[in-house]
């Protein structure tokens, strides 16, 4: 027999009764029922009861064990009494007497976090004991499913002729707006490598290197400040690249990929078909966010006309300023002044002086349409809006006014609650949305100063033609994909061409000289024959967090840091040791 | 029709004649003839020809086409004349006529690097512009045949039921023996993470963890000095690791994964069925290496009594002293004074004093002995040691002597000399050993300190007990792979019970203090319960390299360091910005 075990403990049932078997695994739980042991001995594919009393020649063993003991049973396989099966179990219909037992790790001390039951322990304590935290069942279930998605991903992107290829992780700064970690160089003294924020320039690289269809399961690096729902310093994306291709090209692969990945793994919730393609300027307008959550069914309009000229102060001055607009979130079934009220407070507790609201409701011979806003403007004004809106009795509408971008954000997060509040967002749903038609460019509104409003290697829409006109008007080929609320991709078709390249920083005012410094790399590629080239990066923990319905970035992640960038369990980052310094030509200024 | 592509470069055949086409890529040759352009045209997937007279409406563009120029055309297909077809060629059959053409990345200026044709270049020249050289026909089927072969381990470990998890990158110093390349933390000033040697402590954590089967592609990060065969920074490996098993439940994981990578890359060179299991003690005796060649059938022997005695003085006194051994290397075909003479000047070269042989000839009534040896040693003992060689006519006999530590690995080289030079050596062949039961522990001869022969993690056979007696005598569950003289896999059953571990570290002089500071993630998880593990590490590099049949690990990898560990391309290491300095609390010793 083998020395560990002849079966896992997911594996018996009645088929084996009678049979000698011998098991391996931790202690999951004992129960002593007057002299009789019943122990669960659990193993990553499941439990088996186990059973042991004063006949047992290793009795006085068995008694002795603890909760995560690791041991060796030899036993032979029983039929539980009918009133004793567990038809949740696989195993469920037997149990194991145990003839022979060997310790094969033993608990020293007490268990500062106990494996079986539900008990809450404050995350430190998970991470620095995190193999006993993998140990418990919902861990093991999450990495099991990322697990299971990044090699479902893989599968997928092969099927669809993509290779993947490693790139450098000790490399050059790869800037993309977060900050790098750096690694000192020991044969080259005062000179440093960086980690790579991404394989973004590689990846780019590889295309101008003919490889047509690349992925990479990427580790990514960014030294970020600290933040719930991403890990201070890596995470992995899905990336990938390819050649000759069209924005349209690269949602056609990446489509099929996710989708699956959500069919198979989203547990039964509802994956939308139709990922509809909405412009950054409609997602503002119509979701008050770039990345808009549509299992929630309301829809943003501008309602202006109605506001203009009309009794309500407010509204009809601010009206008269450049750039104003009036705003309506519709909230069918919100009709209640006590939900308006609600939502009016939400608006002060985001820094507004309050949200105007119009409800309808029924008042016996006809609709009645309620609130303050109502009667400043006037029933005509307000059936205009009603109307505009389709709302009806039982339903209310929320209004702001201002420059879209001083309200918009709040707007969208309006949208949400309501959503939320009012149970018209589907929970059992993964809806997906395009983003499309960013902007090359933003407006520092203090500085007037012109930068790049995303990512400064996307292709802009019309090419060098576009870069003569006024800058804040050009949109680029680059595209995010929304998933209930999230930005689960990002991508563009590539600015390929050194000339549109170099034109497109000079706007952001980066000279060639600079272009050539922090992107040299790429930069004296593209002058050596250069295809056309798109593509993305999903990210993965986000990916496992929505299947997994975590909201914490550390429940999908083997070995986290915690928040303040610490590993706790291998006591990480710590002091080098001097000579460690010395190789490295560094020395560390003492801090006050 | 598609922006850039209705087909690729390689699918056209007599099929589509008389379609119009539009196809991308690059300009790989062009040839004029007398008015007509014949123009190879290169993607990833292959070569299409087009042609391009007077009579085409862009024939004054496509003249000024020059090498590595990414365009696309639009055309329509040919047949091609019967005597300008092309065989070799899946599109030989046919042409494409130019009708249309737009230059999608022209080149500026002269290339460094000529993507067509065989010349070859300087390594610098290569690496600086790696993206050019990698679009030689060679490289694109090196790196296509590595992104393969990854996939198919992958797809291997799946089907053995291992999963795939992703260990931390940013984590603490884990000493594996090599040098640890350090990141220094911004948000703990002074303090320092370590990128992994190898996931090492982790995978084993996740064994304590209950994952039971892991497996990973895992990049490694070593501040190595230079040297041609592995990268001075990182490289990958398949990394796996098991619970509850036994070393040969890991030969038998690993063999079908590696065994079927050979067969299916190996460019159909014979793979071995039988992998031997040779003890570290045979191995260094029969091969002179722990990392012997197979396909050299030659196996060495101890010859020391035909020689204790003898008329040969220099073995004879050699043999008085302690621990003292004479060794043969048989040369089947090797029995020429030319050949025997080159080898001893080869011994010389490898600093010995030389290396006495036989070598066996015809003459004329029977064998004759020669060589200065057989006349020292007489004809019997020459005889004798003859048959125990099983050598004839035409064979020579090779002998060195002394302790064997000491000639042992001069005597591997020239076992791998011998059976080159004879051509004994199988060259289209994949032949595998597992070399076992190595010693835990080696005695440094200068100082007669006691350390790890090899790896400190390694369960002693025996357990406690055998760390009772002599140290130099306890082997451990601890194994290599060898293939074609490579290392290509290492590892071992773990030593997983804290007590043997804190033992087998005192007796190489290591207190538990030291230990828990070095190793104390993984030894506090030993305490709670730690199952019986055990695993190894396959090289990824070396593997591809083999397949390949490439010398240098460079031409395996996409964007390599040169051997001064710079990237040449993205310029990698550079200067640090000081404000990044500052934010880590660092300061630049000044080197004279």
């Amino acid at each position: 027999m083998h020395a560990y075990r002849s079966k896992n403990c997911a594996e018996l049932n009645l088929a084996d009764v009678g049979e000698t078997v011998r098991l391996s695994g931790w202690v999951h739980r004992v129960r002593d029922h007057g002299g009789v042991l019943f122990i669960d001995l659990r193993d990553h594919y499941g439990l088996t009861q186990l059973i042991c009393d004063s006949d047992s020649p290793v009795f006085d063993q068995v008694e002795k064990l603890r909760s995560e003991w690791c041991i060796r049973i030899d036993g032979v396989v029983k039929a539980r009494d009918a009133a004793l099966v567990n038809p949740k179990l696989p195993t469920g219909e037997v149990e194991v007497y145990i003839k022979d037992m060997e310790v094969l790790g033993a608990v020293n001390g007490d268990l500062p976090l106990q494996v079986f039951g539900e008990q809450e322990y404050p995350e430190e304590t998970r991470l620095r004991y995190r193999y006993l935290d993998l140990r418990r069942e919902k861990m093991q279930n999450n990495m099991m499913l990322r697990s299971d998605v990044v090699a479902s991903i893989r599968k997928r992107m092969w099927d669809q002729k993509f290779r993947e290829f490693q790139t450098p992780i000790i490399t050059a700064s790869s800037p993309e707006g977060a900050r790098d970690f750096l690694v000192p160089s020991r044969l080259h003294p005062g000179k440093f490598y960086a980690l790579p924020q991404a394989p973004q320039q590689f990846k780019q690289l590889l295309m101008v290197s003919g490889f047509d269809k690349y992925f990479q399961i990427a580790p990514c690096f960014r030294d970020e400040d600290p933040r719930a729902d991403r890990s201070p310093t890596d995470f992995y994306q899905l990336d990938l690249e390819m050649s000759f291709v069209t924005q349209q090209d690269v949602f056609d692969t990446i489509q099929p990929v996710l989708g699956g990945i959500f069919e198979k793994f989203g547990g039964g919730r509802k994956v939308d078909d139709v990922w509809p393609q909405i412009s950054y300027k409609d997602a503002a307008l119509w979701y008050g966010s770039d990345k808009p959550d549509l299992r929630n069914p309301i829809k943003m309009q501008v309602v202006s006309e109605h506001f203009a000229g009309s009794g309500f102060a407010i509204f009809a001055k601010l009206l008269e300023q450049e750039s104003t607009e009036i705003r309506a979130i519709p909230a069918p079934t919100g009709g209640s002044r006590k939900f308006c009220d609600r939502m009016n407070a939400f608006a002060q507790k985001e820094g507004l002086p309050g949200m105007g609201y119009i409800f309808w409701r029924d008042q016996g011979e006809g609709m009645e349409a309620a609130g303050p806003l109502a009667k400043n403007i006037g029933p005509e004004r307000t059936e205009a809006i009603r109307q505009q809106l389709g709302l009806g009795v039982g339903d209310a509408a929320f209004f702001l006014g201002g420059k879209p971008k001083a309200f918009e954000s709040v707007a969208g997060r309006a949208r949400n609650v309501i959503g939320e509040e009012l149970g018209l967002t589907d929970k059992d749903r993964f809806a997906f949305a395009w983003i499309v038609d960013f902007p090359i460019y933003e407006k520092d509104e203090e500085t007037g100063k012109i930068d790049f409003e995303h990512n400064p290697f996307s292709m802009p829409q019309g090419g060098m033609e576009a870069l003569q006109g006024d800058p804040l008007q050009v949109l680029g080929y680059q595209y995010d994909l929304a998933c209930n609320g999230y930005e689960l991709v990002s991508g563009a078709i590539r600015n390929h061409k050194p000339e549109i390249m170099f034109k497109a920083f000079e706007i952001a005012g980066y000279d060639e000289t600079e272009v050539r410094k922090r992107f040299g790399g790429m930069v004296n590629a593209f002058q050596y024959g250069a295809p056309p080239h798109g593509g993305c990066a999903a990210g993965i923990d986000r990916i496992v967090m929505l299947l997994a319905d975590e909201a914490n970035i550390r429940e999908v992640i083997l070995f986290p840091m915690n928040q303040r960038a610490e590993d706790l369990m291998m006591n990480a980052p710590s002091e080098p040791a001097p000579d460690q310094l010395m190789e490295l030509g560094l020395r560390v200024i003492p801090q006050d």
